[in-house]
């Protein structure tokens, strides 16, 4: 089977890491042990320094929405060429957390950036390139808030108002809706039940894949 | 008279520091003493952290043409909705050291980045955005590098090939010779000839926009 690129995607406080860790032993157990972690904003030293100025901005300086996004596609643009397509060409497989499905969410829904803006840019930096397989993890916003403040200190976005995060919600489930290779999970609902729902739709998807051309 | 946005343009070591008090004097002379200066990349606090990033990266971590264009964009975008369209509407005038065109000529002319994406950013984030008047000072490469090692240490970009730098000054010079809001300025000449260059030019431009609509 070619090496693949899965993401989890989902709101803060929504249970990627959990997720994250099911996959791994999902495809340790298929025999895939070459496996590369990533996370968005982030994963090399440059995005990791962008991912701080988006988080946290610089001396109470208002971050505009659209410099925002563009620090967010530079952090991708960087992880992608340096980190993700070299890896799944070496026959590595890569696990994100979080890709471009945040951008669309968290900008275009949440900060209603408009959605052609944002196909602009996708088609222009990333082209075709797209996660084979993304698990979305739907919460409501309040639920993940609990647990987000539990970790400590939120960040600049971590504080945006509760419209914003329904906003953001209701996008993931939309265009998750409307693209076969998004599923969702309904993360609400005890961590057992979750787990077992990764394993079943992720060991469905590694099937089809064996087979498929 | 409106206020106006006056940008400085051209290689390092042309000569823009001089040109940007040669045109300060100016415009005091004509009665005009709010002036804003701005510098990209940066020019706020947030787009000088990524001017930071741009200029020496991060742990020595290549960084992708199209990841530095998005940053340069998202200080640009940053500092033109921050800084220099606020400070227009209240009438004051705005003189950049540096602007859109750098990122033509030196990501597009010296890196090679498809001018259409560079068309596409620029159409998506700055709109009917530019400057009224573009003063840009020509010089060839090797005069520049030799005044810019002269102020010190050379950042990731000025250590970049003289290849590199030729075609962004070839860049320039095309891009300069299509937009009649582009003067070129031969700055290889005495600064005493290009100061008077610079008057004779920027007096004539102010005199027209007096009795423009």
């Amino acid at each position: 089977m070619n090496s693949k690129f899965i993401v989890i995607e989902g709101l803060e406080g929504a249970g990627k890491t959990n997720a994250t860790a099911q996959v791994v032993n999902i495809l340790r157990q298929q025999g895939i042990h070459d496996v590369v972690f990533t996370r968005e904003p982030g994963g090399t030293p440059l995005a990791e320094a962008l991912r701080q100025l988006i988080k946290e901005g610089v001396d109470d300086e208002p971050v505009t929405d659209r410099a925002e996004l563009l620090m967010l596609y530079a952090a991708r643009v960087q992880l992608v060429e340096g980190i993700i397509k070299p890896a799944l060409a070496r026959g590595a497989w890569v696990i994100g957390d979080r890709h471009d499905l945040s951008s669309q969410a968290y900008q275009g829904g949440g900060r209603g950036i408009d959605v052609r803006l944002l196909q602009t840019l996708r088609a222009a930096f990333l082209g075709n390139f797209r996660p084979d397989l993304t698990l979305y993890l739907d919460i409501p916003q309040d639920m993940g808030l609990v647990r987000a403040r539990a970790r400590g200190k939120l960040d600049r976005i971590e504080i945006e108002s509760l419209a914003f995060f329904d906003r953001t919600r209701a996008r993931y489930q939309a265009l998750a809706a409307e693209d076969e290779r998004i599923v969702t999970i309904d993360a609400t609902q005890p961590l057992s039940v979750v787990n077992s729902a990764i394993r079943t739709c992720l060991t469905q998807w590694l099937r089809i894949q064996e087979f498929s051309p």
